[in-house]
């Protein structure tokens, strides 16, 4: 496995592959390599000729200091997980030299999709920090496909979008979240959580297991009495909630009628850690569908 | 030649050129092509194995619906004057196939490159939309270089620092403005003058190499007087002038201290026709040096 740390380097690493018209896989990661990661690598390893990593803590998609400067960097131990999981190339840039002095350019992608939620909890210059970071990376490796894991299933949404207006010439691939034995989602952040945090933080996934039960039940038919029931779970364990909506899993608008299939989206604080989780849910209830009117058949 | 209208097309007939390695080059065009396309299709032809040419009357970069209204298109005659000046492949896509519904991604250059002169006077939605179109047709095209003219001189320091910034692999390529012989610079927006208004017009190229003649004699020493005298001659000749300035030909600040190499770009109406056009001019003064003092040298 090769680990490189310039365009300069990465693009004559591949440039033989891609001479012999070999298949490259990206999997962008901001490092911190945990089983989630792995899972990507090796889904991409099982379609691609060429899987690379890349390992980049992107300044831009961050709107607190705070958690910018916390953000582990582990950069030894990422490449032998990158290296287990079959990657062949690991690319991990300097800042300076993904934006260098008058950098002045940004990837924008406005609506719900990066307004609400991770958009409004983080800010809106936190999207548009992963388009134009994503963005870069596509151009600087030039893959044919690209994995992205469903656990940031907002971010997946927002990339999808960018790549098809920008008619960008590669696949993005979904992979599913990989949780930990007892359900928690596995996350780079889940590192900083105190035994008592890790604990109280299965709240997260458990009040998402009930809101998807209650909507395939048909207990829970509308999108407030969903948010109300999880977030009084998330308090009584101790988590200040954030969000927890029913959403159309494409647009990310709030679905408050639960008739039919919803993606059920979640973020909460334990300590200082911020959680963010998702399950999707279909209601056993028919959705409604509009009857045409003999008047509107023959208008 | 061939013409293809939608980007499967596109990509399925470059598709053998690419898998052999062919060298691709773009030559993007609004179409109502005159000479001066010609000369960028021959300096791509002289180039590439592959020169493909797009025709797309970008709606996003007028700021008026009537400019956009009245742009000409002039499609048969365009693919007649590109294939006799060498293009392999026109592109000429319809408006819903580059922006589908629920198109919502921008590429944003932000700063005096983007907010001055053609920024200012028509928006700073102009640049948006040529940033944005030119990010799609470079991902469509998948070009190895890509070529502009430098009539249009802050939209090609425009497009090269987005392709720096965005890490796009593409060589931009800039060609020199193409003229009728009394001087006119060729623009597709020429064929709206009127008689009177076509020998009008000469004042703005007359006036620019007034300005640069000043420049290099040394006369003019300072940006105002520039553009004052650059107005005057232009308001005699019944043109509305926009702007004339000297600038820096990369960042397009003005430069007022007229002692290096500058460009001096102009815009004025004539009738309901905007014409712009640009000139380099070189003071043969000296450029003022910092000397550094003994105290800097040794702080």
């Amino acid at each position: 496995m090769t680990l490189v740390h310039t365009v300069a380097e990465l693009r004559a690493a591949l440039a033989p592959a891609r001479a012999e018209g070999a298949s490259i896989a990206l999997v962008p990661t901001m490092g911190a390599l945990h089983d989630g990661h792995g899972s990507l690598i090796r889904a991409a390893r099982d379609e691609a000729d060429v899987v690379v990593v890349s390992v980049f803590v992107n300044p831009t998609q961050f709107n607190e200091a705070a958690d910018l400067a916390a953000y582990p960097r582990t950069l030894s131990e990422d490449v032998a997980l990158a290296q287990a999981a079959g990657a062949d190339l690991i690319f991990a840039p300097a800042a300076d030299g993904i934006y260098p002095e008058g950098f002045a350019t940004t990837v924008a992608l406005r609506g719900t999709l990066t307004e609400t939620f991770e958009g409004a909890e983080r800010g809106v210059g936190h999207f548009d920090g992963v388009t134009t970071i994503v963005a870069k990376l596509l151009a600087m490796v030039g893959p044919d496909c690209a994995y992205f894991g469903e656990k940031d299933a907002q971010q997946l949404a927002v990339v999808r979008r960018v790549v098809a207006d920008l008619s960008l010439p590669v696949r993005i691939v979904g992979c599913p979240i990989v949780r930990d034995p007892d359900g928690l989602a596995m996350s780079s952040r889940n590192r900083h959580l105190s035994p008592a945090a890790r604990e109280a933080a299965l709240a997260l996934p458990r009040a998402l297991a009930a809101a998807a039960s209650g909507v395939e039940s048909g207990r829970l038919t509308d999108g407030d009495t969903l948010e109300q029931e999880a977030f009084a779970s998330l308090r009584d364990a101790g988590l200040e909630p954030e969000y927890v909506r029913a959403v159309d899993p494409e647009s990310f608008t709030s679905v408050q009628e639960l008739d039919g299939a919803v993606l059920i989206v979640g973020a909460a604080r334990v300590e200082d850690v911020r959680l963010i989780d998702n399950l999707p849910a279909a209601s056993a209830a028919p959705r409604r569908t509009r009857v045409p009117t003999a008047q509107a058949v023959t208008a």
